[in-house]
């Protein structure tokens, strides 16, 4: 007998993170930023016409796009935006990785890739980081259905340079390299130059670390106006109007911005100098960080424990139970304050109070 | 020789609309809301927290669903929310339309179902309106691999009744029956109760008309809990965090100000009768209105002539240069004194000045 039950999608869900509302804690589990998005960025939406949010936004978000290229020294037919760069991600992955060929990651990186794969029915294929957690750019001389990786990668917070991306976009000159840079801004290096060298490679980026703004949802990419020119088409096959009124507006203050956004990453970078180097007095095998967040492990000590010990002190660090990184934790990188309260319950973790 | 341009999404693109930013114009063509939203809703801005937009949204809107589920009578497992109802039918079609059948639709209806289809390769079919611009029953209790209607219809502006929704839902008992009601705050029939009988049929909605918030793009679901774990489960696949901080907290105050929202679609309802009245007295025939927009026409004038017209008063309309309504225009409600510009203006045109 049939049933409507057998046209239902089937799919593992995705179970996404509880947020805690707890007061009095110190989240350092989700790679937000500690400090608020600009004050210009804000004061628009005091400011802002409400009145105005009877219309619909503009569908190609003309205005954040050009505040984008000109901050990016590119053209407007180079940026695309989207509703956080999940979504951006989502769609260049319907638009690009249309192959029979599998596409390519590392086999430790951003848990969404193989979530997309599936959803999209995208063949893929992981290779395996190095012992260092490096990318072994050779593996990806293979033929494939297309490339992605983020640089700086997460959860490893290792970097790659100018070269490793030249090369990924030549060894793979028939198939497009997506270049996720979430991270970046915390002192990474961004390939956004390199696409008007290479009309196949895509570099992705979000407001949700380094401007503050998860709450918002902004996401964006760059790349040849061929690429960009697809992305739109399929985006406007979902949904026109992915990027609201405010962000919109926002958004913009946000990029325009650059004194404060400079500030509080150089803040964020300073800070998590000052960690890794606390850590590693006490014994932690720190990674050489890119990004707002450390990858660390502790010879003597299950890290597991570390992170459900420090739950327990209302300090919110991330575990992942997975293969190769189970010994590790992830730590976001706060204030100062907050990192303070951090290192103090890891010395009394590591002394065993 | 292989390209990267070989793996591109081979797509037409769906091109939006433009948005006029001319003032003094009349903006009657995207069956937007002529009033404000909420004052209780842009309270909720002017007070926002924004330092909070640090964080991630909450990923499940949790409270956006509590605050729906009380005013529609049903649990929070019977609620979904989207970045507007076009990402909600986007990822209904992903979760319920995965049959090797056609799915069913009426031949003059809301442009994006093709699209979509097209995106996802799902199979369809169109049947039909009537010579009245009536949906054919009958023609849906032919095998398929599920149903969408809007109820009230776009742009036919005319709606069905419960018994129709029964008899959709009971003869399509083997596949999904989404009910897209994007416009039945205008005076339509909602089949909201009627998902707590029937496990297969979903009913979709937006805050983008009767609430005033295209701008910030929110819509819902409503269905069994079997129906809405799957677009949770496909939602969190996609991308998990859809729906905004700041759109969670307006939306939350909209459904709450139920004094406005009746104030407001109340005087669009009455407007809109006046209008039908008033054309019809000048000749026009007009469909029978359920929603914030009507559907005319005129024996004695070309309606494309009268579209374009108008456009050269700041008058902006819609017409749809599509086989069956090539004939009509569709006059979304405004103010009454956009509605006396515009009826001014018809006047005019009838007159041949």
């Amino acid at each position: 007998m049939n049933s409507y039950k057998d046209n239902l999608r089937k799919i593992t869900p995705y179970v996404p993170g509880e947020q805690s509302k707890e007061k009095d804690i110190v989240k350092i589990n989700a790679n937000e930023n500690p400090y608020p998005p600009s004050p210009k960025a804000t004061a628009v939406l005091k400011d802002f016409n409400t009145e105005s949010l009877r219309f619909y936004p503009n569908a190609n978000a003309t205005m954040l796009k050009k505040a984008l290229a000109k901050y990016y020294g590119v053209g407007v037919e180079n940026v695309f935006v989207g509703n956080g760069s999940d979504d951006v991600l989502a769609l260049a992955f319907q638009s690009f990785f249309c192959s029979d060929k599998p596409i390519a990651y590392p086999d430790i990186t951003y848990s969404f890739y193989p979530v997309w794969c599936d959803l999209f029915n995208i063949p893929y294929t992981t290779y395996p980081l190095d012992e260092n957690f490096r990318i072994n750019l050779e593996d990806y001389k293979a033929q494939n259905g297309g490339v992605v990786i983020p640089n700086p990668n997460a959860p490893t917070s290792l970097g790659e340079g100018e070269e490793f991306v030249r090369k990924l976009a030549e060894y793979n000159a028939d198939s497009v390299v997506i270049i996720d840079e979430a991270y970046v801004d915390f002192g990474g290096y961004s390939s956004v130059q390199l696409t008007t060298e290479y009309p196949n490679l895509l570099v992705t980026g979000t407001f949700s670390k380094s401007r503050s703004l998860a709450g918002l949802r902004i996401g964006f990419a760059i790349g040849s106006s061929e690429l960009i020119s697809v992305l739109e088409a399929v985006k406007n096959s979902y949904n026109s109007y992915t990027v609201d009124s405010l962000s919109i507006a926002m958004g913009i203050a946000s990029i325009e911005d650059d004194e404060y956004f400079k500030t509080t990453t150089g803040k964020v970078i300073a800070t998590r100098t000052r960690v890794t180097d606390e850590m590693r007095a006490l014994g932690f095998e720190v990674l050489d960080s890119q990004t707002n967040f450390i990858l660390a492990t502790h010879d003597g000590y299950s890290m597991k424990e570390l992170f459900e010990y420090l739950k327990t002190k209302k300090v919110f660090i991330r575990y992942f139970s997975l293969p190769r990184i189970e010994k590790y934790v992830r730590i976001t990188i706060g204030t100062d304050g907050e990192m303070d309260r951090f290192l103090a319950e890891v010395k009394n973790f590591l002394e065993g109070r």
